[in-house]
């Protein structure tokens, strides 16, 4: 991600319900799924009252495709059902960037 | 954030040293310090192994003003020497988002 190449981030943000209901292992397996797809350049995550997770892109066409995976579409419809009680997706061009490191 | 506007999204992720040396009570002030600046819109934050917050403005202008506010400035300096090993920030444009409300 450290190059010149204008890419994209999706932010995603949400409450959970209580309890794991399978939540953990679909994660894992959903993060798992992500770094396979054409496209995909990271991903990040974390959860106090509210769960962040950014994932990076080459271009809108990956996220599309990443969207309409069979499998992530599955993880999908039990986020709404049985793990978010509220989420957001926003997705974003990264327009420009700095990091710190001592 | 549910009007149409384009805005824009600061993706700040980080990782900490150890201890808080001051690191609370001063996260807190410039969160309260941010929405007090022009153009703010909202800020996420969560950290686990990795600390992602979000903020969210109404324009380009309303973020580098923000860089540039005084006390931010301090705290800027301070996390560099005594709170983060490490931080990333990405300056985003908003193309799209949706939501989920059961």
């Amino acid at each position: 991600m450290n190059n010149n190449k204008p890419y994209y981030a999706v932010i995603f943000t949400s409450t959970r319900t209580i309890g794991d209901n399978g939540y953990g292992a679909m994660a894992t397996l959903m993060e798992d799924l992500a770094k396979k797809q054409t496209g995909f350049l990271g991903i990040e995550s974390a959860r106090e009252a509210i769960g962040i997770t950014v994932s990076y892109w080459e271009s809108l066409e990956a996220i599309a495709s990443w969207k309409r995976d069979t499998g992530h579409k599955i993880a999908q419809q039990k986020g709404r059902t049985d793990w978010y009680t509220w989420y957001k997706v926003r997705i974003c061009k990264v327009e420009r960037e700095y990091e710190f490191t001592p």
